[in-house]
């Protein structure tokens, strides 16, 4: 029977590996890298780079596949079905990268940045590919620090206030409102700095890029003195490197409810 | 200067360590463990086991205190305000500690289950400790593995769904009613298993407890059939066992909002 790791590398910091995900890492015959591009090759880079930290040489091989394009234009209400077709590219790319790339008994890994259960697609393609009988295969999941985690630790700062909620949630969500019932909000994916329309709150921002590795930028305070800061910091280092990946914590002072 | 790491140590499987958190405890002096009384003891040993196993004997003191008592019977508006007394508590003793029994130059550690940014207290305290001008000293955050990522990774599902958020709250606001604007709810320290008054709804529900330890225990389905189970099996094993560590995820069928 084929197997699959799942595996959550951290946040971008080599060292944010768990003892598990490495020995994952040791017990894999080959590793599926899908590229989204150049301009993600700095990522792709730095999965090689943990790959030769911790798995001797030779007892491993690199599959590397081109990711489908997503079509990114499509807002609102299309936004979850331009993901679904994306997300069957993908799985058809899946399915034949393990039926033809991994022997019957072999173990395959996907390397997920992150935490494989926070926004992202790997184990539901995987899923997809179950369901679609093309190839069976057993799989497990190795949790991973999230970016968030990585960012309220480099703020050295909590989720979640004594007793009281907190919401992870997207750029767009943010965009059409504060979110109901929570002071608290960590957002991810936000290409458009939504966190902008609320400058003019009572609000902390705790904003974090390139979380544990060396271009790693932090900024925190209250939002109206922040955001411009962030504004500009983001827009430098996107520009320098490429890419961005960044999040941010917006913190409210609670009011009576 | 004295340095102190919040050490995030892991849902529970030692394994769950990451590489940054393992360095951190080589590079520690002195382990403050704060003792809850008998019934917490298995978690006091699973953490002396975890320095037996990565750092060489001799090269660290372990400093044992007694915690406080927490006023648990306070329910509603008062729970805060327990909180808060308790934290003050904590805080006295924790500046004792560093003052008394680290020295100068050295580093001392809290370990902390899970990820040190969800319900947990240590940065609070610590931040207090500083406040309050008693000892000076330098800390940093190192993110683990919380029972949130863990929960989902041995259930093999994300905790969002596509372009969707997810909160995390406790049992005590989830008795209050369902979170609005979410259908996907993990609920954290719920000891009265808030999630039975959610039974007819349809609601599928993801629960482990004593994660990535030899004791762990999951159930997953539509929660009308899984909760007389959860029920059952979390009477039993706190029974032999004498406590509970547990959690779970709520999914709901989104409706159109």
């Amino acid at each position: 029977m084929r197997t699959i790791h799942v595996i959550g590398i951290g946040a971008g910091d080599p060292e944010q590996l768990t003892l598990q995900a490495v020995r994952a890492l040791r017990d894999t015959d080959v590793f599926f890298i899908l590229d989204k591009g150049e301009v993600k090759s700095d990522l792709t880079g730095l999965r090689r780079d943990m790959l030769d930290a911790h798995v001797p040489e030779g007892t491993y091989r690199i599959v590397e596949a081109r990711d489908p394009d997503r079509d990114r234009s499509a807002g609102g209400a299309a936004y979850s079905p331009a993901v679904g077709d994306w997300r069957s590219a993908r799985a058809g790319i899946y399915a034949r990268l393990i039926a033809e790339e991994l022997g019957e008994d072999e173990t395959g890994a996907f390397l997920v940045w992150g935490d494989p259960a926070l926004y992202d697609s790997t184990l539901a393609i995987l899923e997809e590919v179950l369901a679609s009988g093309t190839v069976a295969f057993a799989y497990d999941v190795i949790p991973g620090i999230s970016s968030v985690s990585s960012l309220a630790a480099r703020h050295r700062t909590g989720l979640n206030r004594v007793a009281r909620p907190v919401q992870i949630t997207t750029g767009r969500r943010l965009a059409e409102g504060f979110p109901d019932g929570v002071d608290d909000v960590v957002v991810m994916l936000d290409a458009h700095q939504r966190f902008r329309q609320y400058a003019d709150e009572d609000l902390d921002i705790y904003w974090g890029a390139y979380l544990g590795t060396p271009d790693e930028i932090l900024v925190s305070g209250p939002i109206g003195e922040a955001a411009p800061r962030i504004e500009r910091l983001r827009a430098e280092a996107r520009e320098r490197k490429g890419w961005i990946m960044d999040t941010y914590l917006l913190r409210r002072n609670p009011r009576e409810r």
